[in-house]
This record gives C-alpha cells, sequence and structure tokens, in this order.
C-alpha cells in the first residue's frame, strides 16, 4: 500500500500543476489575453496529459489498491480515494481523442459564444451548440449505470446524489409555494421614492463602496486579486490564491453590489478551507450547490437584510452624498429587494430567481432525453418565459444567449443555483439557533459569521460530500421548506400581505 | 525516421504546452498574483514533468535518429534537430532533483529580492546568491568541453558563439574608445534650457502617449496586451500574445517613453516571425543579444533621433500643452540624448550604457572563477561603478541590488546587453543603404524600417543562430566598429567636439 500511495501522491502532484495550468489559463482568457491570441494547441496537450496521468494503469492499479484498504486510511484520504475511483473509471469511458476534441471544440466555442451574444443570432452558435450537446448524449450513454442515467448523470456529477426525480419535486415545490406569492405581488409597488435610483453612479463611486465591502468581508489584498470582466466570476488556486471580477453598470449600482458580495461568498469559502485540506486533492468547495448557497447566503440573506443596509448605508451616502440626500437606509433595503418578474438570471430578484433556474433546468431535461434539439432552445426559452415569469423575451442576447453556462458545456449546473439557494436558508435556519445574525451584521464586520461557516462548512473543503456537510451544519437532511419559509415570510412583510 | 519525426513532435507538443504554463505563470507573477499566495510545488511539478520529457530514452532516441538523416530535413527542422541534441545532452548532464530544486530555489529568491532591494539589504538575498553562484559553478563542471569552460559555457549559452575573448575585446575596445569621449563630455551642459523636464507630468498624460506610440510601432490590441509592473518588460507566448508592462514616473517622464518602445522592439520582433517559423519549436528570437538588438534599436537609435521628436513632438505638446509651452522638438532630442554617468543602469543614456555592463560583466566572470565570492558582491560593485563611471554608490538599491538577473540565476545574460546594442548600429548602417531612415521616420509610422527587419531578421524566428542572422542582414560579420562609430559620432556632434 506504502507504493500505492506514493504513486498516488506522485501523480496527483502533476495533476494539480496542470490544474494551476487550467486556472491561469482560463483567467487569463477571462480577463488578460489579446483577443485574438489563441492556445488551443497548447490547452489540448495539457488537457490530453491530464487523461493520460488519470488513466495510466500504474495510477489505476495504485487507486484500486488504496480503496480497497480503504477503512485505514485518514478519512479525508478515503474520501478521495472514493471519489478518485469513480472518477477515472468514468474517464476511462470516453476514449482520449473525443475528450481531447470536445475540449478544443469548448475553446473555440467560446469566442463564437461571445460574438453570438453581442450580435443577439442565435444561428452564429446553434453549430457548436449541436455538437455539445452531441457529446453530452454520447457521455451519458459511456457512463450510464443501473442507478442512473440520461440527464441524471450530469446531476448526479455536478451534486452528488441529485436526480430528475428529486429536482422535479424540488421545482414543483417551488411553483406551488412560490407562484402564487409572486402573482400576488405581481404590480405591486413598494412604499419609497425609487428617484434616486435613476441618478448616476460613478464607475469610481461603485469601486470605491467595492473596495469597503471587501474589507467588511476581511478580503486581504495578501491572498486576493480584484478585477473586472464581462460576468462576474470567482476564480483562484487553493485558499491563499482567490480572484474575483465584477463589471460596473452606471445606470444599475446595485448590481456592482450584489456581485461583489456574491463573488466574495464564493472566494471566503475557498480562504476557510482548512491549511490540511487545502493541499490535498480535496481543495476547493464541496460541490457546486455547495458553494453557491454560501454566495447567495452572503449576497441574499446577508446582504439584503435590514440590518445590512442599517449598518452599511451611512457608507455608500458618503461615497454620493448628492445621489442619497434625503435618502434612508430603508430606502436601500426596499431597493435591493423589489421583486418583479424580469429577463435576466444574475440581475433577478430573490424571489423570482429560481423560476429563472426552472426554465433552464426543464431545456436542460429535454435536451438530454431527446425531447427537443438544439435548434429548439430559442423557442422553448421564450415559450417556458411566458409561462413562467409571465413575459415576452425580445432578443436571444437577453433571452437564451445570456448565459455562458452551455457554451461551455456545463449541462447540469443551472439547478444547483436553486439548490444552492435553498441550502442557504436551511444553513441560516441553524445558524441563528447559535448566533444572533442581525446583531452580528450589525458589528459592521462579517467575521463572527465567517467563523460559524467555517466551522460548520468551509474548513471540511471537499473532504465529505455536500449531503453529509449539510447534515453536519443543520443538524438534519435538505428540507426546501426552508427556503420556502424563508421567502414567503421576508416578501409577505415587505410587501404587506398575509403570511 | 518517419517514427522519430512523429515522437519528435509529439513530445514537442507537450514541451510547448508547458512552455505556455510557464509563460502564463510568470507573467502571472509579475503583474497580478496576490502577493502571499505560493504555486511553488505546482511550479517544480511542471519543471519535473519537462525535464522528463526531454530526457526521457524515447525522445533522445527519436532526436539522435533525425540528427542522423539531419541533410534531408528541411532548413528549420535541420536547426531545431540540432539545437533539441545540443539541449537534451546538456540537460542530461544535470541532475533531475538539482534542476527541480535550483529552480524551486529562484522561485523562492524572488520575493526575498523584491524584499531585499526594497530594504537596500543585500545581507537578506546573500544566502541565496550564494545558493546560485554554487549551483552555477556545478553547472558550469557538468557542461564544460574541450571548447568551452566556466564561464563560457554559460556565455555561449546566452548567445552562441560568444566567449570571455570574444566580450573581453569588446569591451577593451569600447574603454578604449569610449571612455576619453565620455571624459570630455564629462561636466558639459547641452545648449537647452531644461526646466521643463522638472515639471509635473501627470501618469494619465504618460499613458496616453504610450498608447500613441503603440500605434505608431503598429502594435493592435488584438494580439497584444499592456501593463504597469515594477520592472518593465516583454513577455507572451507566440506571435499572436506579445505582453508588454511599463512603469510611470512623475518626476521622469522621458522614462516611461523610452521604457515604452523599448519594449515594443522586443514585441514587435515576436510580431513578425513568420508563420511557418512561429508554430515550430523555432518561434520567437534568434538569441537574448539579436533580440536586445531590437529593442535597442528602437529605443535608441530611432526613438532618440532628431526625426523622431520632430515627428512625434506635437502630439507630446498636445497632452502637456501647459509643460511644454515654448519648448521645441530639438529640446526634447537634446534632453533624450543628455549622456551623464549616472546609477541605474535602465535609466543609463545611450553613450555610457555599456560602462554599466561592463561592471556586471566583470564581476559575473570572477565569481564563475572562483576569483570573488558572493559577498564581495557589493564591495566589487562599487569599487568598479567608481573606475569606471566615477561615481560612489550611495546603497545597494541604487547598486548591486538594482537588477533582477542575478537573482533569477541568469549569469551571462549582462553582455548580451552591450553586444546587442552593437549589433543595433551594425544593423542601422545596413539597413541605411536599402531606405532613407530618417525619412521613414519622418512618415510617422515604423512600418517601413519594421518591413526592413521583418525581412532581414524577425521572419527568421529562432530557426537560425543570431551570426547567420547578423551576415544575411548586413553582409558581415559582427564588427564592434559601426557601434563606436555611431555612438562617437552623434555625441562628438551633439557635444560640439571634434570627432
Amino acid at each position: 500500500m506504502q507504493k500505492s500511495l506514493e504513486i498516488y501522491n506522485e501523480t496527483n502532484r502533476k495533476l494539480k500543476a496542470l490544474a494551476y495550468c487550467g486556472f491561469l489559463s482560463g483567467w487569463d482568457i477571462n480577463t488578460e489575453m489579446p483577443p485574438k491570441a489563441n492556445h488551443e494547441a497548447e490547452l489540448s496537450a495539457l488537457s490530453e496529459m491530464s487523461y493520460t496521468l488519470q488513466t495510466s494503469d500504474e495510477y489505476s492499479a495504485a487507486v484500486d489498491d488504496l480503496y480497497a484498504h480503504r477503512d485505514e486510511l485518514s478519512d479525508v484520504l478515503k474520501h478521495e480515494i472514493e471519489a478518485a475511483v469513480l472518477s477515472k473509471q468514468k474517464l476511462k469511458k470516453v476514449p482520449m481523442d473525443e475528450y481531447v476534441e470536445y475540449g478544443a471544440l469548448l475553446n473555440r466555442f467560446y469566442n463564437v459564444y461571445v460574438e453570438a451574444k453581442n450580435k443577439s443570432d442565435f444561428a452564429l452558435a446553434l453549430p457548436y451548440y449541436e455538437k455539445v450537446v452531441e457529446f453530452k448524449r454520447k457521455y451519458v450513454l459511456w457512463q450510464q449505470t443501473d442507478e442512473l442515467s440520461g440527464y441524471d448523470v450530469l446531476l448526479d456529477e455536478f451534486e452528488k446524489g441529485t436526480s430528475r426525480k428529486q429536482y422535479d419535486e424540488f421545482f414543483a415545490l417551488l411553483k406551488e409555494k412560490l407562484v402564487p406569492l409572486i402573482k400576488k405581488i405581481n404590480g405591486k409597488k413598494l412604499p419609497f421614492d425609487d428617484s434616486f435610483n435613476k441618478k448616476y453612479y460613478s464607475e469610481e463611486g461603485q469601486k470605491r463602496f467595492q473596495e469597503y465591502l471587501r474589507g467588511v468581508v476581511g478580503f486581504t489584498p495578501d491572498h486576493t486579486v480584484v478585477k473586472e470582466s464581462e460576468h462576474p466570476f470567482t476564480s483562484g488556486y487553493g485558499k491563499t490564491d482567490v480572484r474575483i471580477t465584477n463589471h460596473f453598470y452606471a445606470d444599475n449600482f446595485l448590481s456592482s453590489v450584489y456581485s461583489a458580495i456574491h463573488e466574495m461568498g464564493h472566494g471566503m469559502y475557498e480562504m476557510q478551507v482548512s491549511d490540511e485540506v487545502d493541499k490535498t486533492m480535496s481543495g476547493g468547495g464541496a460541490s457546486m450547490a455547495m458553494h453557491e448557497s454560501q454566495s447567495r447566503f452572503l449576497e441574499n440573506i446577508i446582504g439584503r437584510s435590514k440590518s445590512f443596509w442599517e449598518t452599511h448605508f451611512e457608507k455608500l451616502k458618503e461615497i454620493f452624498p448628492e445621489n442619497l440626500d434625503g435618502v434612508t437606509a430603508n430606502d436601500l433595503y426596499l431597493l435591493s429587494n423589489r421583486a418583479e418578474c424580469s429577463l435576466v438570471r444574475t440581475e433577478a430578484d430573490e424571489l423570482t430567481y429560481s423560476l429563472h433556474i426552472m426554465v433552464r433546468y426543464e431545456i436542460e431535461k429535454w435536451l438530454l432525453n431527446g425531447q427537443i434539439e438544439a435548434k429548439d432552445i430559442p423557442s422553448e426559452w421564450n415559450r417556458l418565459y411566458k409561462e413562467y415569469l409571465g413575459i415576452d423575451v425580445p432578443s436571444d442576447k437577453e433571452g437564451c444567449l445570456q448565459d455562458v453556462h452551455w457554451a461551455c458545456g456545463d449541462f447540469g449546473y443551472f439547478p444547483t443555483y436553486a439548490l444552492g439557494s435553498a441550502y442557504a436558508s436551511q444553513i441560516y435556519h441553524a445558524m441563528q439557533k447559535d448566533l444572533d445574525v442581525a446583531a452580528e451584521i450589525r458589528t459592521g464586520s462579517f467575521s463572527g459569521i465567517e467563523k460559524w461557516l467555517a466551522e460548520k462548512i468551509h474548513r471540511f473543503g471537499a473532504s465529505k460530500d455536500p449531503k453529509d456537510i449539510l447534515f453536519y451544519a443543520t443538524g438534519e437532511e435538505f428540507n426546501p421548506n426552508y427556503y420556502i419559509d424563508y421567502l414567503v415570510g421576508k416578501y409577505s412583510k415587505l410587501y404587506g400581505l398575509d403570511a
């Protein structure tokens, strides 16, 4: 077993180095690289090297040997070996040439997607979407087991243990409970004068407020980088190199505020992984939904709370004194929680957000089971936006081309956003038993809250399954009712309805 | 041979991917990475992977087979194979653990060097300098041949065919011809009112002029990136991804102008490599001296010419109208050519520049032959600055810690700067036979000059030895007298001396 452990560690050292290259090139492509530079050949070679290492006979035998002795290993290593067995078995089912060609296809697709979106021209991107869907359908056939088939293969990869059945039930419940609430609210106005929101907020001022928020969240320049990109995202490599991006709109200053808090939620998770786990293959977050639970917890539950604005409004007013003359903290609270069916997911309010996810979930499901084809995406998108959100989609740019995920081949990713939001409410409920959360927010720092999250969730990194972390943090299994209760309670109160 | 060619290409595809990672991490570390992030483990693993590929039996046999059949290959490939044989033979003489440990040492050294420089504390960096010198001494013993010993091993690696003997003669000639001229000039003032140089030049304005110069040089944003860093440098990967950095001093606005032109000279070389060569292992410049010849040609011979300021002064005046009120193009010409013995190499004028190089050359030579030790660097540095340039060095920050090269293990690099400057004059002499260079400059674009350089030098990339390229471009072997004639002619005229 000692020899196997050496081979395992040695291979992972190389795999981690290749993952570092992957992180660097991804960060570079999204923030820095000249637009017409092209490193596809190098990226393909790197992906091939990674494939070869993970599927080599030597590594495979070492992992199998460690798996046979898994009960003699530490908990962290045992969990890693279980994941490694699964991962190399799955990878071996994908022929290397298809694996590499698919990676190259995604690299080419990225630029085409950006162009298609800018021109609002779905037809430009269609041949690529078709190829990605074709690959994904083949992929699920390769990976199918007695337990998992079709789209479930992808759902389980993004969030272990999830399936169409579970998501169908989850979304049905959301639909049942939230749609009536949204209908009641529809057309109602929150009682405040929102004219201050139509004023000009300089990018420089927005950046100053973002910088202030970095201090609140505890982002130090020692271990973090902040940049701009078209779509805000979080990247990084290990807990000491965490990078977030943002964008700034003169006509929507709250967008950059909440993008910043959201991405810092992801970053905070990465930074609080324990040192012991950070250096292993289990560094980083436990799953997409768990990651999203952290960003949406910080963005929505903390950042859109009344206490948040009561504590931080003065700083915003200091930066924009003329715009905010006569405006109150409560006005900001109301503005940041206004619910309205709208076109763009990333700008959606907390209440209607999951309807956006449901549209994407249905389309993914149908694409994977062959019920629709890539060419049907725009019409299905527009039909579902009308059905779920009651709105007409004027263009593909604001419609089915708004998100990059499918162009990155990420089918099965979207539903984790809704699940993560639900995790966040369950976590919030548990946190309140230990902490006076509103009082913590009023200290002006998130540190008490972050300490709780570190102890209950962050420190484990990916060394446990998300469901086990959720159970550890909250004392119970996933329960979507916390999400519904939170939203119904908050929005009924906001809009003066009977809860 | 077909099989060997396949193995050769396949290995190089991976080596190029690893080189791309090396470029990305270098760029990231110098411009972007959070200061306390640390990716040493990943960088070591990558360097090990590169070592393993280059020293594998399979690759080695393939290269030897291709070498045996080299006369059947294209000129580009033949040159590559000759270089590959030499390179893998040399690498095999370095034990892998020492190779990797040395790379890790350099990674650690970088941050220590920055701290030592900022604190002007040589003692902080000394243990690292000692280890680097120790490795370099071992390295030259490993690589010694009948033809090459000691420091010559390193000189030959930086510029094929150069040796102590050649450099000693070259520097002796420079000393003989330039030092008397410098003495004559010493204390003389150029006839212009330089008070405009003491005014405040905003960073924003300096950036605008740099942007304007990018247009003059033909840098398009499609394939280039421009950033800031403590020391300006050029980086990139292939002709379609060229990156330069700059710094801005409010009290020395010409510094950023000439740093920009210098780095764009490097970048222009990279961008003009032929498509055919760019994709091979012979992409990039032919050698350090040839690269430096291009940057110094553009910076000094073109950028510090009278025609340059006659053509571009108006733009500078448009950006800084108040500072330059009453100032003429000729004033800028004089300011940018003022000769003065000074402390810092990168800010040195064209005439005294090579004296700075000579100091470094002597110290390197003595370190490698054991005449002095790392601890003697500051005292020898200060002694030689007094002897060659007649000035006292007030601190190590402005003295022996001013350059990062030795902290990067680059012994043998500095002399190529002087050689490159001399190449530039020889190239200029040849160019003037084909082109009216002053008239070209006055077109407002460097494109005619760049076209000549592309045809004579750039397109070959590293597919020929530098001496062959110099011969092709100028019709003769290296002749340092062009450099001396150029400097003596220009400075005698400037300072009103008899040439």
